[in-house]
């Protein structure tokens, strides 16, 4: 999880300065994503996997507080009882107050919350500014940072679910849902056989699951060029899709069975039509944007009722070789006002061969990979308690690759490891098709 | 729950401007409860039975909505999906969001909230100083008020169980704690057997619940002179009251075994001290108070290990004949600005004998009765939706008698029948022994 | 739970061997009740409540040797584990194997259990022979004769509920249905308000909570002369009782819903047909006979549907006073080979007036009674582990009253008190209707 | 899941006398399994995963009726109503009784199933004799005899849950603990790295889940000489390994905590000596013999305490390439009458080097590899309802490789992949360690 990146930036000096001006981009886009919400709204855990938006205030920056101020000599916790309450999952810290009780505490309120980030930011910016940072200090703070970014977009995916759960459909934010336009004809574009490397390579940051690289042998393969439609996810509904037993894998059926699943989460059938709740509230669905609100069960009933399959996230990375990792993104739809939600490509370009005419791998929709999120070859897990942050949860998890609309853009690679249990749906989480 | 109270009154103008002041008053007292609160206090559900402060606040405003102004010509509703949101349980007027998810609703935030109570208000002050109201819509608003008293109390305790879930314990409002004196011996004042009768009597306002009056024949019995105190209760503690099995019934054995009850609800040892949680935070417990925060199964279980047994209800209503309805309420703590928490009694007269010598009859703690919770003989409810507020949860509770601290004064009656299922703790509910 | 009647018997002697007598038959009987069963219908535990019949067969053995024969000088326990097997809720005489998990044992077999059953018998036998029996000890054995029966009338239910889990519909026994002859008209019968006396009275054997006998007052009441039959009920069901919520109780209507209730447990609707599980397997219903396997949420929603109400136990013992005990009971059915299943009455005399117009007080169904299970004034346990036979159980259930025809002839009584909880429908349990 | 062996024997009637009298052999043993046990053992379905001995005679039986039987002119049924009853999984062949369910079933009783087996075998030797059979045809009763083969693997596992559950520990059958010997030191065998192959292949029978054959690369890695022991394993435990979370998935961390493990299932601490629970009752456990009963979990945390990881399924199918098939398996301890129980290796024979000096790869116990098992590239089920055999349990189970001591001997593969959930620790499951 280190970044050689920052040793081999030019100047100690500038590099501090750098990552003085990323942090303070990074901490301010967490409380602009907070800001159109009231109070009331920041405390709800509408399901245990979802978490108050005060909490992600507060335990982003516990996260800093930990594993960087309080190296500092001299430090003063803001509040020494926050380590209870903010430890998200770090054994080696101490105990936890429990998950999925998060949403039965008021307190610190926002306002105290949004105070607290005040004085770690302060502290943190203070350091930076003394100029004689160690190079693993500089990493902790970037390890922090692409952490923040990663419960940027989980903010956005549980505020989406708390106010979904409101039968008033409260909207987040008055915005223009993004402009759909046709998308192109599905085509499976075909890549050889032989041996591939993946995995995490240069000098940038990534985390610790994305290394090492390595060698893997693929089969011949093929992926759809762009992502499934919410047209085509439909005749698969109107095929009776989430009734036959035959596509579905056992825990699928059974867990579509619990559920009640017969659409995409946020879904709602009116008189025969169907819309879908959004971050601006509920809209007709748009037949060309992609689907998604998927789980891994659906993606992949939905492929083997295509005749197809989902793609591994091997095959995947090598199709994103030469492909820009530049999409739709978190910050972009915030910039542009527009309400987050993944749209139809814009065919600005025309279609290319192989690899080129690969469209929306990155942003838009989490595309689910039929691969368990499993240690490469080699893994080792950070030293200390940072090494809980990723190796302890690969097991009954499936990879997603490519980031979404609730990505923010610099939290993208091609070599990122999203990872979420075959259930979920409250990600932005949509479908590629692939075959051999 | 008619009451001839208002048809007897001299004039009808002046009986409809003596309700407009009441309304107003009972209407504020609500808002005063909830003043001390941040907004991300109001939306907490910490269990299915505990409801959000922005629950009540609005739950209130539309029953009289529901009961008054909807029946008022040329009436338009403030917003027409609060019928769903805000029906409790009244199966009669249509569905209702489930009781247990009303901590997953933010909106309408508690700022909304006001704005509908205050609409309301004036919808409703407005037909009061029409003055030509028939004697049933005064019923309707006087019904509506006791409504919203019964809810001042729950609001009260559901909020000090929200709180209580913090590990800050955070503070409702910074008040002194009643001042405790050391209560009398405990001893028991005898009454005669003999066919009693019991029920709500003469002309004031009193819920169907508490009718027909009828005849009842009744054992010599006793009652102690006041509640057990958290000294007496602390002994059974020591004793290994909540390890011995013959000391409990089988379903409270249960219940403390599956919930690890060792202590009333509230208490807290650090260190071998016992401090118990209040609406001013943590404090030390108070030897002399009366023991509160305890389930029928352990205030059975006291009494079985005293060697006494509780009370029936009509017992303690034929002891309290000649005590007036007077006690520690909530309003008087808010007035004098101290925590609404029981209190040892002052001991401000001579004890008297037989009834006159019967302390904390009323005010303090709920009294839990060995009596189901049933219907008088003859007990008929009343017509339409207003007849589900009572009669069908006569099933699975006990009756408690004699108001508590968090009561408001004007909302308790001799005849007043509270009722909680066995193993509820969260009301203010303490222990009167009983004995043959 | 002491009995006079073995202390006045003409002399020690004979009362003994009385007393073995009995023994045999009572022991006898039980293994008749299992004689039809493979073994592997002896193991099933289909729900929590349900006990295996193997599991009958030897706790009602262990009971004898718990407390009788263990005090005897010399004797040896037959295998000292089945202390912690067999024992039922005595928590003063230790720990016991899980309720809830008695289908999880296949060992002691059944023939292994009637080895166990063979030793016990002949060493109590062989006590009762040497003549010099303690009253005490002789009250034990009446007991434990009692506690036997008891559990025949649960061996047939249990076994019944057992079997309907089959898809097979096993059979039984194959025997014939009682005979169903036309019910007289419903007609309610009136009785006077006044002082009576209710409560165990006499010599005879009596359970600790039918003590003591005590004065109640009671309101003028009328109870219908029969029970309610299946023509009545499926009138309920084909005017919608299962889905007005007026009809119910609260925790009954949250009770149907969850368990789907739409008819009496056993009934199976075969292409718009009604048909009813029995121990003699699948069969139409009996249009005439009484309606049984209702809980009492069912029993209360169509009391209130027919514009009356259950009776209270008092009620119904004071309006039993000169009817003889005698009725359909689980002897006579296994005596003449039909199938236990309450029938109609049959109609071999002229309908008299008053107390004498009531029909089908005893055997056929238990009859629910709108009382809570609580204990009579004065009401004192027995000492010792005994203790916990009945008082214990004070808490959330109901009491029925005459006995079934499940229900062994020399096990009923006008003061009997049977209890389940509200929910319970796998007992032979019926309605009779009241009013005021 | 076909097989060419059947094709090319050398003529269809000696395949069709071959395969008659495997199928009686095999038909056999599942009857040998069940021989030692009373009716009542039968009957238990100890937990959701576990099935009644009964269930396991009827459903193997049923397959062959289902698949084979019922595509012959003419056949009848033995009971159609068994359809229901004893389809396990098969959503194209109808609805099922629900598998948690199954231990509320007492009929059809043993001996009935022993004539629905004696039935069945009849209609089907038949068939073999008639000697025209269809290549399909007999592909279908060899599918038919591997899966009664699996079933008699988990009769054995069943058992053994089955009767553990019995605080009296019964035996199963009273045989010898297989003899342990010293085992040798654990050493790493190491494996270069390359472009290998895996799946099955050959012309004898496998499952589809072991095709299509296929590239892998593997990075160089070394496993480990043999099993870990009970040893090693109680080093672990009184290391605090259960209670250290840097050992630990996060998963299994929460899963240890629910269920409270802190040793292998069947274990049981008596005044601080070890015994474990085996076919043949309690038993001190064996130093020196493999530790089985393990989860994943367990297994997992073992190896990272250890230092070391579990082997991948291809890099344990690699290093198994020149060892043969053989080992301890069922029938073995069968014939030699004794108790099935992994045992420590017979060194019969001075060790090798590279692969020849792995131990205790065939038998014994199944060893858990960190693969998670899903479709080998370019994997097709089967058609038809056979398909519903493996394809759909692709998701959440880990490969298990080997057999163990439960396995028949004729039903373990090289190439044979067992699965299982990652809590699951009834099975024989040990641990072989790997490494990089």
């Amino acid at each position: 999880m280190t970044s050689n990146a920052i040793a081999h930036s030019k100047s100690a000096t500038s590099a501090e300065q750098r990552l003085a001006i990323q942090f303070c981009q990074v901490r301010a886009f967490s409380e602009a994503i907070a800001a159109p919400l009231a109070a009331e709204d920041c405390v709800i855990q509408s399901m245990p996997d979802v978490s108050p938006t005060r909490w992600h205030l507060a335990h982003t920056t516990w996260f800093f507080e930990t594993f960087f101020l309080k190296h500092k000599p001299g430090y003063e916790p803001f509040n020494s009882e926050f380590d209870y309450l903010f430890n998200s999952y770090y054994n080696t810290l101490g105990e936890q107050f429990p998950r999925a009780k998060r949403g039965l505490l008021s307190r610190p309120t926002v306002t105290e919350v949004l105070q607290y980030r005040k004085y770690v930011d302060e502290c943190v910016l203070h350091c930076l500014e003394s100029a004689n940072l160690s190079l693993q200090g500089m990493a902790v703070i970037e390890i922090g940072l692409n952490h923040e970014q990663q419960h940027q977009e989980l903010m956005l995916t549980d505020i989406k679910h708390v106010l979904s759960c409101n039968p008033l459909f409260p909207v987040y934010a008055k915005t223009e849902l993004p402009v759909a336009s046709v998308p192109e004809p599905a085509e499976f574009v075909a890549f050889d056989e032989g041996l591939y490397e993946i995995g995490h390579a240069g000098k940038g940051f990534a985390y610790d699951n994305e290394s090492p690289r390595h060698q893997i042998f693929l089969d011949a393969f093929a992926l759809s060029n762009r992502l499934v439609t919410v047209r085509e996810y439909l005749e698969f509904m109107d095929d009776g899709g989430y009734r036959k037993p035959d596509c579905w894998l056992a825990m699928g059926w059974q867990s579509a069975a619990e559920e009640g699943w017969a659409a995409p989460l946020y879904w709602h059938n009116k008189d025969g039509k169907w819309f879908h709740f959004t971050l601006s509230g509920l809209h007709p669905i748009d037949l060309d944007a992609p689907v998604c609100h998927v789980s891994y069960f659906e993606a992949d009933a939905f492929a083997r009722w295509a005749g197809a399959r989902l793609p591994s996230e091997a095959e995947w990375e090598i199709a994103s070789t030469n492909i820009p990792e530049q999409g739709n993104f978190a910050d972009q739809f915030f910039a542009s006002e527009r309400t987050v939600q993944p749209a139809a490509p814009e065919p600005t370009e025309p279609i290319g061969s192989g690899t080129t005419s690969l469209r929306q791998m990155f942003g838009d929709a989490w595309e689910w990979t039929y691969s368990p999120y499993m240690p490469y070859p080699g893994y080792a897990p950070a030293e200390g308690a940072l090494g809980e942050y990723n190796g302890k949860f690969m097991c009954g998890q499936f990879v997603l690759r490519g980031g979404s609309c609730a990505t923010p853009s610099g939290h993208i690679r091609r070599s990122y490891r999203n990872f979420f249990p075959p259930s979920a749906r409250w990600q932005f989480s949509g479908i590629r098709l692939a075959r051999n």
